[in-house]
């Protein structure tokens, strides 16, 4: 998408030097626009945790760049294989909710195991990365077009006024290489011309909501509110909210879906309200193992970006402490929204109910 | 309550100068506490409007004695009435949602009505007030009385662990004149030895449960963690939740329940997953007239407070900006929880049911 009217990919390969990589981070935005060299598995596993970048995808497709530069990393000395487990494990370990890390990993380590020569595995694991990344962008495409006729559909039960959609965290271009899911339907949406408005949960602790995808929404044009996480329930009791799209972090393969902290409650009142809640994400993002949704680990952050935020004064970033001292916080990163509360999933091959056999029909080479 | 081992009410004559109010100025908390002198209505209303103090219970006691400091002020000239009426109006209209305020402004007018010496309206005006902060602190202690039986229970059908609590902005004394309603139950509760734990809903965009509800209990020593608004959902799935009590700023006879807005999220979520809902208030919170919930003004505040936050840096207040400059903001200060979300209502007069008959079997004479 566009900064400042320049084309961005949130991650891509140094022009000056291919041996490193370059991303967008975030943490400045969105007042400063920071582009960040990464040299080292190190650095990039440092980049995920402390989140210079997030967002269920781009971690996955870091993840993918991060297992380039530890195939470079570890072929530079001896113990090639050793090394290489260590570095995926280094990078494995940074963020544990995010299934499309584990994919992305995962699926270096396969492209890579079959290659010899040393100059085949760094060739094969930076096309491995480029293919990731070029997916991404195409998954997120085609939601957009699928969410697209979705929402033209509910806009046109509506008499007047736009199409007011409810969106949590950042499931934006910046949480992907581009586009993003949750907002792909939208970008396109508003560039055919729809009329349209988004709630922008501000999504505490990180503020996502209000730093990020309020920053893509307005450098796009499209018409936004930033609010409190906590009113939403009453927007949708009010009927000011159409329809709910958020991403996801880990869906399973019975539609249980892991999205941010406070996610599940957004499904709950649109449930209550028979409003319709969507989640849109690329079928990496499914986890296909794990069946109960209480197996799903729920990352635990410091809960320091509880007591304490950051923003912006006299173009300075600050952070402030919002808690008295010695009062503890607790800081879970992602919920559990189960089935019963989404009505459909919105992925690269189409929509479909949040059941096994809606899934299973959608994605057949998983079975039922 | 206790403030550095001294007890304080949040609002008191002016032991000095018994024609001026003094309150407890809540903005510097949770790291400086200042005790502000009010001189005129004018002060007062500032003060309410600008969350100097707030709290359903203390917005009716600051409405009490802001209206002794109208009588003082009306009664240095000429058309004593006229002026009377424009303050009360001027004080009426600083909190449109909390009825409180009304009920207190209505009472000081009609206490003053038939008295006809001037210096007995002043002195009925001062004993009105004096009198409504005694009922608001008895009230709290009878809720506190209450609640601890309904705690008790609960946590006799624990196996182990503390008793945990979950509660959103800030019901506590500092809302009130002393005591708190939904603190005034984990008061006692302490004091008596029940193990327990406070879950701190943090309440964006003011922080009241982070800067405030925290404060409070870590003054008291009792065990609490602050949360981001959006966690409590997650917390009861995973049965880290025993009861939710909250506070109210308006409760309608049929028991439809208006407070700080995202309480209907927590009260979803804890419906959704079989934990007790417990609104508690004194019954001066009642509004016995308005029939629809969706008839309760809901107010729309400064769009500045989503947009900026205020914390503390190296002993500093300081205010930093959340979002885009350009990116629009909106402020509903309150939502309504359905009756049918809520297991009980927690009253000066006991515990009933959130539902017509059960409400006017407690307060009979307001009819059924």
């Amino acid at each position: 998408m566009n900064v400042n009217n320049k084309h961005y990919r949130t991650i891509w390969i140094n022009e000056k030097s291919p041996k490193t990589v370059r991303i967008i981070d975030q943490r400045g935005l969105p007042n400063k626009f920071i582009v960040e060299t990464i040299n080292s598995v190190e650095q990039m596993a440092v980049a995920i945790s402390d989140m210079h970048l997030r967002g269920a995808g781009l971690i996955g497709v870091a993840g993918a760049f991060g297992m380039y530069l530890a195939v470079l990393e570890a072929s530079r000395g001896n113990s090639f294989d050793k090394r290489l487990k260590a570095f995926a494990d280094r990078l494995q370990r940074t963020r544990p909710t995010a299934i499309n890390l584990t994919w992305a990993i995962q699926r270096q380590l396969n492209a890579i195991r079959n290659v010899h020569s040393m100059a085949d595995k760094i060739n094969t694991s930076l096309e491995t990365a480029h293919l990731i990344a070029n997916e991404d962008i195409a998954s997120c495409l085609e939601i957009g077009k699928h969410g697209f006729s979705l929402l033209k559909k509910i806009a046109s039960r509506k008499k007047k006024g736009p199409l007011n959609i409810l969106t949590h965290c950042n499931a934006g271009w910046l949480a992907f290489v581009d586009y993003g899911t949750a907002t792909a339907p939208i970008y396109l949406a508003h560039e055919k011309g729809l009329n349209l408005h988004v709630w922008v949960d501000e999504t505490r602790p990180r503020n996502q909501g209000s730093k990020l995808t309020a920053w893509e929404l307005q450098q796009h044009g499209v018409p936004h509110t930033v609010i409190a996480d906590n009113t939403g329930g009453h927007l949708m009791q009010q009927g000011l909210v159409d329809v709910v799209i958020v991403g996801s972090d880990r869906v399973t393969a019975d539609g249980h879906v892991t999205n941010k902290i406070g996610t599940y409650l957004k499904a709950l009142a649109a449930h209550d309200n028979g409003v319709p809640f969507y989640a849109a994400f690329p079928s990496s993002t499914f986890d296909w193992k794990t069946k109960n949704m209480r197996d799903i680990p729920i990352e635990e952050r410091d809960p320091r970006e509880v007591k304490m935020i950051e923003g912006w004064r006299n173009n300075k970033q600050v952070e402030v402490a919002l808690t008295p001292k010695n009062s503890p916080a607790a800081n879970y990163g992602f919920d559990t929204t189960p089935n019963r509360l989404v009505t459909g999933l919105l992925t690269e091959r189409g929509l479909c109910n949040a059941n096994r056999k809606s899934i299973a029909r959608l994605f057949p080479q998983h079975g039922a």
